[in-house]
């Protein structure tokens, strides 16, 4: 069983590779590359594997998941210019798919239990693009 | 390949466990446990497997179908308070993850065919929150 | 210039007129005459109308807003039976259009200012169906 | 690593076996079968699987997918009768689950580099229904 | 007060006039001008304008309101081919502003009571177009 | 009549008064005060006031108005940070009212014909706030 939340934060971000152009990076990025950095409404969904337990019905305390969520993804993130101001952003480029990788890493270390753990990072850039991370599957 | 059917319900629910006092219940649950229920918008989307008619075209009578999720699903659920008046919730505590327990039981006895199975059942109680049950595999 | 901010509660409740029988009740209400209750994820968009300051540009301190619509509106019917457990709905029929009635009751004593007014209150009982009270004009 | 973007067209279609009387037609597509067709807004979801460039972050170029989805997909399918205007649907049933097939047809040939595969594609006829085909597992 | 109701039909339908050329009736609709058609998920959203009965609080029965809905817009526009199928658009060019006006004159006849009245018919043809018709003021 | 049609742009902005310290513009502004500034996915929704003509049944060319807002609003507005590459909001704090209000002032120059008129300018945050601006009523 799989149980799924969402969360969302506001943040700016530009890609750019600092050792190429200002052309060669729009050849790259495009739009995404203006240096002054644009922004989006992210969207993530985290989603749990576990079994709910026979008492309680619930595979873990979603409180407790809302918490970690707040505490490791929007306070960090909310409302702040990736590249300047969350690492690794300041050396990696914050493509969808790098974000994605660092929400998975943020929050693999924390999210296993005895009786779950992490299955997926979904991260939606705006409504028409997203990215999956899962633990060993596809989608 | 796969396809899927939405359907939706209203019902209202509270997540108590009845040897428990009010204080631990809302430890466990939060306000979930409001002892008076309280109630949802619930969306369930169910998944079949299977492969198309190389005629029709179709892996299952989507009419067929709709009318099964009718009866089974939100006949007997929606405009109820599902502790009350929706078995097995009167012993089982009706959290997102046992109702999408109970949903997939209702199913999996019907769903399946020649040409197709149940793959998936996905069951959202609002648009933050969603479980998934799946034959064996990840979402 | 209107600013409209959302917010939302999950509540249950029933629609009866206690001096009517059941059948009666169904014949109005249908469905939603249950007894038991049954629930919605409520949505409500409160539109104020005024200027924005010129120096700040703001029409009202949107940080302020949300904090009047969490202690006035989600607090009180946020995972409530609203029959039993909000007041006026012991004795008023928490219609759609009534609950609609009651937000604005509630908020149009505390949305004024100098700059600003209430100008609309938009409910959702569900994907389909809203009601608007606006300060007398249509929506 | 998965990354997933969406494109939309406007389409009409009939649910028709040519060599199939109209009651048997209706008897089993129902009101998909009315000869003159109907339409839909469908919604396309591709998703490519791959690792990000170590020093890009990139799956694949979105530009260039999204360039690869209106060519191969939205040009050819946008505002046309999918059984007149859009081959093979003259001799094969357009039926959600034969859109989405033609589709991963379409795009499997071109979708496929290095370091990235085609991994599903997703087609909603609407809100409520869809159809997921993928690289050989579950969705 | 205003109370509404969501609505949804699919049809297909072409934008020409028959006097013009092909050349010429791109040029006015683009490729909504294909001859063969396309086609469109259309959502109505009907508003009424009343105020709830002091006793029931209701506007409107809402049962009642949905049968109308289902019998004049929904049940003749319904996968069907507008152009061919539902008069007036054999004469009368099926553009959103169009449908929307004769879904306003077929509901105008029938939605006004003693305590409501017809207020707006909203009338999407996708996610980014749509058209409001009122009584006479502006949405 | 009225007719809508919806735009996205993705942007950065900071809201800021430069005469104030820190400790200030987060009284004033939160955390929407941060200096190196964060992002959105604008929506924006355009709605013209008109009668369609009775030939084309058009109330204006649509093809045309999306290409204004492509020119007007996406192609200035879209992956900038608006502080610095916006006027006048190197200068006028970019508030949504303040962003709403721009957005009127550059399309109520341009959308005005013989058959139609700027009604109303929506202005989407993010999904839970936004502001109208309307040509003297209220929405």
């Amino acid at each position: 069983m799989f149980i799924t939340r969402k969360a969302e934060f506001s943040a700016s971000h530009t890609c750019r590779i600092e050792s190429l152009s200002d052309a060669q990076n729009f050849h790259l990025y495009g739009e995404e590359s203006n240096r002054s950095g644009h922004g989006h409404n992210y969207t993530v969904e985290v989603t749990l594997e576990g079994e709910p337990d026979p008492i309680t019905g619930m595979v873990m305390d979603l409180k407790e998941l809302k918490e970690i969520l707040e505490r490791e993804i929007v306070e960090p993130m909310d409302h702040r210019f990736l590249n300047f101001e969350v690492p690794p952003f300041d050396k990696v480029v914050p493509t969808t798919a790098n974000v994605a990788a660092e929400i998975w890493k943020r929050l693999s270390g924390t999210l296993h239990g005895e009786s779950y753990r992490l299955a997926r990072v979904r991260l939606f850039e705006g409504p028409d693009t997203y990215v999956d991370i899962t633990n060993g599957v596809r989608p």
